[in-house]
């Protein structure tokens, strides 16, 4: 079979537990995280090619156009992009590369990039969405509509994307998305090689 | 989410291991056989509605006109097709339906009802379904040249398909399937009532 690695984009409103998802599915080696290329100064402790990819803004500013970076966005005056080179490398060497990224981004990269696997993650209901942000007690009430409204849009999007998990216990959360990937991996698109060989050996 | 039951049409050449993987599938509960309709004579032992749904050659006419069945075929002067009633049912009832079908009919399935998932379960080379056909003692050489000539014209129209399992290990060929279904579950496409649901949520 073809052993090149799967493009997973983890997207969805902020409280449906990304990060953790995220952070639990990395255990597993089969799967790396991508690096994200950024303009701002590296904080203490922050190591270039680990944490990020420090570059100056020209040097990104090119980057972006000779297509190099799969998607970017400014904030707070700095630029940040997922790396075409990374993403490739990784994937070359048979990892499954997982992008946690908003969903305007995550809708960037599946432009460039067909073959990425999007997938939706969402707390059971919005109820609970709004519930898990107010246990975060670091956030204000502001921030909290804040980040509803955003929810909101992004909901709207759902349709662009391949798959919906449902975000109730992480272990199943976890479990669903490497079903998605082994699942993925048997797509008979996914194997046009293996499509030519069956067709050599039987000519 | 949708609890609605999963077409699954389990397809490949003859020696791929089909009747092995469906027997060990629908040891699973979740999952029904397809019962297909006739026009032969029932067999002693054969139960109407159990084994095949026997009816008389007019009537499978008018449902052939009817446009209710999935597909059919005809074979030593008898007729053979699989009832729409009948898979709705099952799916109605959450019921993952398979359906061992030979290539042109799955195909002709998944042109009636696109939300069916067309596998192709193959051996994991071609040599090895030669072998295959030649330990089985009960075929004559001529006949395992005819179905090797049968399983390339099959071969060739696999990119039609929606996924490829190769049947190495009889245990992991059926994981496999299991994955694909769970999987398909939580496609965003399988998921319009949902996202509907989420989007008057937010509204």
């Amino acid at each position: 079979m073809n052993n090149k690695g799967l493009l997973v984009i983890i997207s969805g409103p902020s409280g449906a537990g990304k990060g953790t998802v995220v952070s639990e599915l990395i255990k597993n080696k089969s799967y790396a995280l991508s690096t994200s290329i950024t303009t701002r100064q590296a904080r203490e402790g922050e190591i270039d090619g680990i944490h990020y990819f420090f570059r100056g803004t020209e040097e990104f500013k090119k980057m972006v156009e000779k297509n190099e970076l799969l998607e970017y966005a400014e904030f707070c005056g700095n630029y940040y992009g997922t790396p075409m080179f990374y993403v490739e490398e990784q994937l070359q060497q048979g990892k499954n590369v997982i992008l946690e990224i908003e969903v305007q981004g995550a809708l960037q990269v599946k432009e460039r990039y067909k073959e990425a696997i999007l997938i939706f993650l969402t707390p059971p209901n919005i109820s609970e969405l709004r519930s898990r942000l107010e246990n975060r007690a670091t956030e204000t009430l502001e921030k909290i509509n804040m980040r509803m409204k955003r929810a909101r849009e992004e909901i709207k999007l759902i349709d662009k994307y391949d798959y919906i998990v449902i975000n109730k216990i992480v272990e199943e959360a976890v479990d669903s998305i490497n079903k998605i990937v082994e699942s993925e991996k048997m797509s008979a698109q996914r194997h046009i090689d293996l499509i030519n060989t069956f067709l050599e050996g039987v000519e």
